[in-house]
């Protein structure tokens, strides 16, 4: 007998079926007993009688498979019912160390995260990596409608990309290594392949060592990079069309899930609002009295700015553009009196988006290699493509987890990764 | 003025346009001077009057943009031509060091990878990549018809998946962790986390010393694990429908691709064929008078079954199914004895796929372990999972590269790999 998905049960109306699942509630009365089955298409209820063997010993979150006649039932909810007529154990559960069946899971997220498997199995966990799911799916789409080829690049490297302490090294074959900050050398050499527009999904790794909720250690990187722009407003323009893009993909595919977490997609009326840096530290200063605030925003101002720009643009997204050059990466294509083409794209709070033009003259690229106190020999891999023609070039990174987090309003972006590893989290 | 990408010139007969790209050939006559600009959609051929000023100095591979009038050519493959006004430098090239502006590359391997990023320039070079992408997005695609989710497993990992010792060790903020050599224990969890259905397509990492033409130490593995199967069959099958799809969309999407690599997809007539590991072993042994055969293939025996069923069935794919348990991986499902529910996929003589039903009963799978000489202990995280309900499972992996190198007939499968991570090779 073939498996009917719940879903699908209300098809089957006073015919026998088999569905399989998870006993996700036992409701025993005297002489009948009520099992809420679950599968990933959604619950069930199924009616036994308290004569069916084994019914006494059955426990929740065992999977089993039901076999009985589908009835219409008078929970609006729920249209059908099974009058079970035997069941099968295919997998018995022991007691479970947290309590998942409840509306709301009510555990701290330390216990969340150590129990990672089971609290996935609550609908609104669940919910987060489906909706996740349309977030990745619908970036990968609007890029390849735009022609951009999808890469896959090394995550064991030879050199950092940013020249900084935050990695991880690995032994390779006796050598040292260490694992990709960014796939950034890569996708700025793969659009100087001649594939022009690259994308890439993968993980990368920070070894920061500190600990704080906006941070993962080895996070997804939604990463693109474009030959052939006239500056970086064309990423700029591209990222607004591919926000709008990935927002509507939401609003026609993740309805379920997003009921089920009480979450509205973010509208942007006409276009992302976009502000210069040195603005936002003028609005920063005026507005909201905020003082030494020089090349960079910290966590308060990020979310302070946004509370600006959600009051006077009613707009849940920012783009700052004209970053000081002094802390941005040695490739950022610089502007002006120390400014540069680079830009964050903020987000109900948090950066979510770095991205600009690049630099694409090698001579430039490396004085600025030099101008940030790094050897250029040490580059060689990469730069030695900008002496054979390369185009005008820029591109961006999204880290998917953190805006999973942001469009949830999730406290913390652990919430938003499958499976954590932070600090002092290297299992499960 | 807006660039046009060379592919839609043609829609502008007559008319004044600008096009961006690469010098691709240089042929100076008395008067006129023809350049061959290439971008990401194909090539062109412009006629400057050699009065045009820099057109003495302008270099191979240089990126330059042309602004010119369209017309119509007398070339068959070329149905126009840009009678160039003006032409801009934006990035000049040095002189290259290997020649890739010819029909073909002619250099070796070695040398190709060293020079990976002009390399890939080459236009067969760079359809293998344009194909590869084909074989990606088809296998998600037809995963997310069939209601699978796209789960991120971590790569940074506390223990290795197989017990083996060819694991990259990485410095974990002062703890030893490994390299992950697939997401097999994660992407199990996450059917037992509910979502059932699940897949991703992410880098692994084997530290094996071999240096072959099919090992990668670092690949890309399209990993999918299936819930609520009957057994290793329904693995098989849903195999057999993906690499139907995939084989589809290739020549649907592809062809532009395959004809440059003059490239024909393989035709599956019926089924894919399917014979027990036994039968194999005997075809090989009265067939080809090979012996000492016992739990394994080596890769001449892959080679030679896959001709024998080339001849026999005509078909380029032989699922080879009840593998020897000995030679499996601890949670694979056994079968009568000596057995297990596991298969092979050898395509074109290699094996692209290992798969199978696996262990979901706790008790069986620490004994497994335990068989194994393994210590149960170290495979809690795993293991856990077991005691709260999991569905009868399985599912398999195909290494992209791999199945790239077999559908394109590549020699060695670095050359399916944008970037190469070998024994020897961790630049680029």
């Amino acid at each position: 007998m073939e498996r009917i998905l719940i879903t699908n049960v209300s098809n089957f109306q006073e015919k026998e079926i088999k569905i399989e699942g998870w006993v996700y509630r036992i409701r025993k009365l005297k002489n009948i007993t009520f099992l809420v089955i679950k599968d990933r298409s959604g619950l069930i209820q199924c009616i036994f009688d308290n004569e069916v063997r084994d019914l006494n010993t059955l426990k929740i979150e065992s999977v089993i498979s039901v076999v009985g006649i589908v009835k219409s039932s008078n929970n609006s909810l729920h249209p059908c019912e099974i009058i079970g007529n035997e069941f099968h154990i295919i997998s018995e559960a022991q007691e479970l160390p947290i309590e998942i069946n409840k509306k709301e899971l009510n555990i701290n997220l330390d216990t969340i995260l150590n129990n990672r498997i089971l609290s996935l199995r609550h609908e609104k966990t669940n919910s987060i990596f489906k909706i996740q799911n349309i977030i990745v799916q619908s970036f990968r789409e609007f890029l390849i409608k735009n022609d951009f080829t999808e890469i896959f690049t090394p995550k064991i490297v030879a050199e950092g990309t940013e020249g900084g302490t935050e990695l991880f090294k690995v032994d390779y074959f006796g050598k040292t290594a260490y694992l990709a900050q960014s796939p950034q050398f890569y996708k700025q050499m793969m659009v100087g392949a001649g594939f022009e527009r690259v994308f890439e999904v993968a993980h990368v790794y920070r070894a920061e060592e500190h600990n704080t909720s906006r941070h993962l250690n080895e996070y997804v990187s939604m990463d693109l990079e474009m030959g052939f722009i006239n500056d970086e407003f064309d990423i700029v323009n591209l990222e607004e069309k591919l926000i709008k893009y990935m927002l509507k993909s939401l609003e026609e595919k993740a309805k379920r899930y997003l009921e089920i977490l009480k979450v509205e997609v973010p509208r942007i009326e006409n276009s992302i609002p976009r502000m210069d840096f040195s603005e936002a530290i003028s609005v920063l200063r005026e507005v909201y009295g905020k003082e030494n605030l020089e090349d960079d925003l910290d966590p308060e101002s990020e979310k302070l700015i946004c509370s600006y720009v959600k009051e006077k643009f009613n707009c849940d997204f920012i783009f700052l553009v004209n970053y000081p050059i002094k802390k941005r990466a040695m490739y950022t294509m610089p502007f002006k009196e120390g400014g540069s083409r680079s830009f964050d794209l903020l987000f109900k709070g948090v950066e979510i988006t770095s991205g600009g033009e690049r630099i694409n003259n090698y001579n430039m690229l490396i004085e600025s290699i030099k101008n940030k106190g790094l050897n250029p020999e040490h580059y060689e891999n990469y730069t030695d493509i900008f002496k054979y023609g390369m185009p005008k070039h820029g591109g961006l990174a999204i880290g998917l987890e953190r805006f999973t987090a942001r469009l949830l309003s999730l406290e913390n972006v652990r919430e938003a990764s499958f499976i954590t590893r932070d600090r002092t989290r290297i299992t499960p």
